[in-house]
């Protein structure tokens, strides 16, 4: 159970940026909030509650040919550096680690599907918080993944439901529909010429929030933001998904419009920033996570501007997830203390980018010599 | 008159860090103040002793065998890119440019010899200036060059002495040898394990004096200080240089414990900082000179200590000088307004980077690919 390499890539399949959009929008995600009947859930819910509830969920497994081959793993089984992993891949949350305490409750689980991605944490806020990760701009594919896998298991469970209200959630802002859909995305050149902050008010007007990269309460760095919908009672799922994802290729559209911008304006300013992070990642002998994810963040745009012409998406998204510190450690194998961790982060993006091909200082790409 | 091609080399060559201890002491330089005899000196002179010191110096070339072939640059005659191309090499001051006026005065001119490395400053402060510029810690070899220098000045030209005082000279701090000698010093070390304040501390205690990068009132950029002695008068030369060199040669012995001090003791901050100056030299776009000189700084400490192995001092001295306003002027063959000027600045230092071998990622170093 406690072992990664059985599934190595499990949320990691986004990391490809195979999905539309994908060097703006690195990632959507759609998560449903659900509860079992005859179980008390949220704050109220005690330990016989969790466990029945996954006793119930591991029952499902063998009986649904969607999720044959699906892995539970409980988390109390599984070691702090693998939890941490799974946070880091986003397929946690703090929350179900044990917040602060850092004990996983007893019956906190996570299902990973095998056939799709897919997961669902078990015993968190809720009792079962389904959820799906897809690469790019695909809010209508990854809800359409968590829809079904919902239809699955509420074939075998009995979802908390209200005629009136609908799903009922631990949470009042999750009642209804239960639905979450969000989607990272990488807006430097809005931040750049300062129309950042008109957008995001826009957000705001339209139903819509915005988080940093590490979801609430977490600050905004190297521009990434996490755009979601807020409410999630009063409209259909198709509706709250479709809303957001029209806003969604909205930003795009104003992202794209501000890069031009600054390629017009602001060229040399632009490609200067651009290649000083390119040059910082190739040769720093430390990096903290923080420093890494700005200068990711110029990279990333010299990437999509094909300023950094061999320098794929796929490899600044690995490097995101990799250079987290239970990734480094699991890849050390051992600890690493916060200097020394900060070494082994500028080390493998360093290497990373070596493998990628030198890109010369005037812009040419060539394999790097032996 | 105004071909800089006919001696290009001139005033570089202690650019090839020949010298001894040249990674930390990059250049040693003597000047004698001479005036003569019969002619007002200082602000009392007039354009017609000005052209009067002229006329004699140009008649001393034609009688000396040593100076034979040296070329006399009247300073109002050449075009003002080559004027800051001269002062850019240290060959003319800014005074003899006319200050602030920026028109170089009647009679202003500089003698330069291309048999060695020795040059005369004519009708700046005073009359003559005799000086010499080596690579590395030479200051008996330098006051050797002038020193005989000023005895074939000497033979044909009355100069103005006093039985009592010594040399006269325009400003009283110069009288007596009329001697400066000083050295231009790389001390990152010192700078950085902050012991930087107690050496200069006591150099004052010693007689000597230090100054940034370009002369008096000058501020310190890139840990380059000029060590000179303050005193001209009582002393003879021999002793003057003597006493210098001996403090000099400690200084470099402190800043080389430093230097092991920081890599035994902050091996990974201070391999860090090399690389990242390393990295932003080898990708910036635009380099203002006062960045560039901070930056080299750090790659110098990196190749003295071997951290970058295939930098040789040599091509660090060369982008010292190259990288100025005038020098990249004159290779671009056209003015460079300030932004683009800091982008030809970064441009040429990518290009000498990269001819100098790529350093990669973990400091080993391969050719450029084509």
């Amino acid at each position: 159970m406690d072992d990664l390499a059985t599934i190595p890539d499990y949320g990691l399949g986004w990391l490809d940026a195979s999905g539309p959009s994908s060097d703006i929008v690195l990632s959507t995600r759609v998560r449903l909030a659900r509860n079992l009947q005859g179980h008390a859930f949220g704050p109220r819910s005690r330990v016989n509650d969790r466990e029945a509830v996954l006793s119930l969920v591991r029952s499902v497994i063998e009986k649904s040919s969607h999720l044959s081959g699906a892995s539970l793993w409980e988390l109390a089984k599984v070691s702090p550096r693998t939890q941490k992993i799974l946070l880091e891949r986003r397929l946690v949350s703090e929350d179900l680690l044990g917040g602060k305490k850092g004990v996983p409750p007893r019956g906190a689980a996570v299902l990973l599907s095998t056939k799709d991605p897919t997961s669902v944490m078990v015993n968190e806020e809720d009792h079962l918080r389904l959820q799906s990760l897809l690469s790019g701009l695909r809010l209508q594919d990854a809800w359409g993944l968590v829809d079904r896998l919902e239809e699955e298991l509420g074939n075998e469970l009995p979802l908390a439901y209200h005629h009136e209200f609908g799903f009922l959630t631990s949470c009042p802002t999750n009642v209804g529909t239960g639905l979450r859909a969000s989607v990272l995305m990488h807006l430097p050149g809005l931040v750049l010429t300062k129309e950042i902050g008109q957008v995001l008010k826009g957000l705001n007007q339209v139903g819509l929030t915005f988080r940093g990269l590490y979801g609430e309460g977490s600050e905004v760095v190297g521009n990434f933001f996490q755009v979601s919908n807020q409410t999630t009672l009063g409209k259909a799922e198709e509706d709250l998904v479709g809303h957001l994802d029209q806003i969604v290729r909205q930003v795009i559209q104003y992202e794209e419009h501000a890069r031009h911008v600054l390629l017009k304006e602001a060229p040399a300013v632009t490609e200067d920033k651009i290649w000083r992070a390119y040059g910082l990642l190739r040769y720093a002998r430390s990096l903290s996570f923080e420093e890494l994810i700005n200068l990711l963040s110029g990279v990333r745009l010299g990437s999509s501007l094909k300023l950094l012409p061999n320098l794929r998406v796929y490899t600044l998204n690995k490097i995101m997830i990799y250079s987290q510190t239970a990734h480094l450690e699991q890849a050390a194998g051992r600890d690493l203390p916060l200097p020394e961790c900060d070494a082994h982060r500028a080390s493998f993006v360093r290497r990373i980018l070596a493998r990628e091909g030198v890109v010369t200082s005037d812009g040419e790409s060539s394999p790097e010599s032996p």
